[in-house]
């Protein structure tokens, strides 16, 4: 008997170190899952924040690892062109460079090279671009950003997609989502696949509901470990992304996960996460956080404004952050008057510390089947406005 | 018999609240002392990180503390503009605005005005000036000056001085000095003291012994908590300036702090001890780490420097500050290289750690009448240059 629950035991190690999402429960469209992977599991709903170039922007890890965070993002088209795909595959990837031990999510390179513009030109075979650096030439393929993302080490490699602007015409639309359906069987073919490692396609179709619904059925044949809805955050607003993601979700499976790219402010995660999205990523904590904006229960905060010199209340005051456990809106409104680092990293860490909390206790009311009374709650509240001045 | 026990503890508890500096032992003019202040002991000698718009630059104050920091430094002219003086009054002193829970010093404010150049003019009873940031005019007193640092609540006052440039005349020198005489009368009767609260008095006479001297001694009678030697580290060079330590410290009381101001090096505070001085202050480790620069047991190290892209080795072996234990020079230098603020963070941090764990070692061998072993060991491994190229 104690053989046979010891061999058990191993199976069950082995298990875990396979790229596997489970689905725990479900609230309506709402999903509460555990995504397992070779560099250990992520809760889901998940949000990941934005390492750019192998860095969550003025914060220490360790902070980023405090936050809550399970799975972090880091920008293929950044690293490689600094410190470039070889240096970082010496170093041992992206998660050993930078001393994250949990897993690293990264994206194809796609988005960043889209929005270069002139100083780039798309062909069926792939992109020629310029390097925003120092104007050197470089071409990324289907093949080439799986390539460096297997350099990169990354735990979920995001197939290359063409992502155009909003408003896109239909025809432009069809276009660049059939070019981003054949760059996923090509990048699906260059994908070397290691236990516990996973790659997402992407789905396109801009804000048409028979686009997203081919391109999600199509994707699906490639089996991909994951899938994300990429094309939106792109200045459609709130309403037609909800809209998307009610016309997307329903034609993807259960038992993968959903990652919704690039979204969003604490509202849109609300939604999305309401219409079965899973995890998310986005710049607006940390980039929020270097121009004095901190997200609060009651709203967003702009700390430069005067009204809050005198203020001695925290940020948030149910918050049990760093920055809100210690210091004052009064300090933090001097620290970005003064122009002090010291402000950028405070309400960094308030915002990703935000951000992730909202995800844990979303995973909490869908746990409890109470995901409803939750937005309901929490969005009067964020509507609400900041708290009167003393 | 426990009565009298009892008694005694609640004397000794009220002795520890007094300002008091207690010369524990010596090694030759090598001193080590504890200083009992209202905030807190200071362990002497000691370095003083410098916050001076009320933050340690590009530093979470817990890592300030973690480093081994027992007072930080803030400057009087940055928080009378900014702020304000009435703003850090109501928020309760410097230190509650920032939440440092140890002992504070300030300085006068003279020595930033001083640097102003064309926009102040000093006439015998105080400053005025126009400030950087906006040019509105202000006037600064000995009188008006220990008043700001009184609503400041530092726990230790610097008496207004007038620091001057070198190389300066025997003329322009006396002269200086005997001003920051009468500034230092007038600035030890606007002092209103409170139990565990000190003010210094500021030595000056540039490189000229007989001044130096003249000054020590009649600073000496006005009976200040501590001593300050000024007007040094303003262009005149080591050689000099440890003459000058060595032409001043034998006119300084014995059983007074003495405070070295703006100063410098790893080597300069080594040569600083070794000639009696107790405590120092400089912007050095953290603006050097905020441009590229890390102190290391083997010397100055720039990080930029490519000859670091691909080494995995941390910036100093023996070092165990948060930086060293979890980063390699390949990736501060991929930080720097990408302009990432987390690199200012994590240099910032090893250097106010190198300087702190410097102190901790200095005081050590003091203790253990080893000093000159110390120094030797010390100077020679910091001028060996950085480890070689792997």
């Amino acid at each position: 008997m104690e053989i046979v629950v010891f061999f058990q035991k191993i199976i069950i190690t082995d298990m875990i170190n396979k790229f596997n999402f489970k689905l725990l429960s479900k609230d309506k469209n709402a999903r509460l899952g555990k995504l397992e992977t070779a560099h250990g599991d992520i809760d889901t709903p998940i949000f990941m924040p934005v390492g750019t170039a192998a860095s969550v922007k003025a914060m220490h890890l360790r902070d980023v690892k405090a936050s809550g965070a399970q799975i972090i993002l880091a920008n293929t088209y950044h690293l490689m062109l600094r410190p470039g795909q070889e240096n970082i595959k010496k170093m041992g990837g992206v998660r050993k460079f930078m001393g994250w031990n949990k897993p690293l999510l990264t994206d194809s390179g796609g988005f960043q090279i889209m929005s270069l513009g002139k100083l780039r030109k798309i062909q069926n075979d792939g992109v020629t671009f310029k390097s925003h650096l120092d104007g050197t030439k470089y071409f990324l393929s289907p093949e080439i950003s799986t390539d460096i993302q297997n350099s990169l080490d990354a735990t979920i490699t995001m197939q290359l997609d063409e992502c155009i602007p909003f408003p896109a015409s239909y025809e432009e639309s069809e276009r660049a989502m059939k070019l981003s359906l054949e760059w996923a069987i090509k990048s699906r073919e260059a994908f070397q696949n290691r236990t516990g490692y996973g790659q997402f396609g992407i789905i396109q179709g801009s804000i048409f509901p028979d686009l997203r619904e081919e391109s999600s059925k199509k994707l699906t044949e490639l089996n991909f470990e994951g899938y994300a809805i990429g094309g939106l955050a792109v200045g459609e607003g709130q309403e037609f992304m909800f809209e998307t993601l009610d016309n997307t979700t329903k034609f993807m499976l259960e038992n993968k996960p959903r990652y919704l790219m690039g979204v969003g402010k604490p509202d849109d995660l609300v939604g999305a996460i309401k219409r079965g999205v899973d995890m998310f990523d986005c710049v607006l904590p940390t980039r929020s956080g270097r121009t004095g904006q901190a997200f609060t229960s009651k709203g967003q905060v702009n700390i430069k404004n005067s009204r809050h010199s005198l203020d001695t209340r925290p940020l948030d005051i149910g918050c049990n952050c760093e920055t809100c456990r210690n210091y004052s809106r009064a300090y933090l409104h001097h620290l970005f008057k003064a122009q002090e680092i010291l402000g950028l990293m405070l309400l960094s860490l308030h915002n990703i510390h935000f951000y992730l909390n909202l995800m844990k206790n979303i995973r909490e009311s869908i746990k409890n089947s109470d995901f409803d009374k939750f937005e309901k709650t929490f969005l009067e509240n964020y509507y609400s406005g900041d708290i009167d001045i003393i």
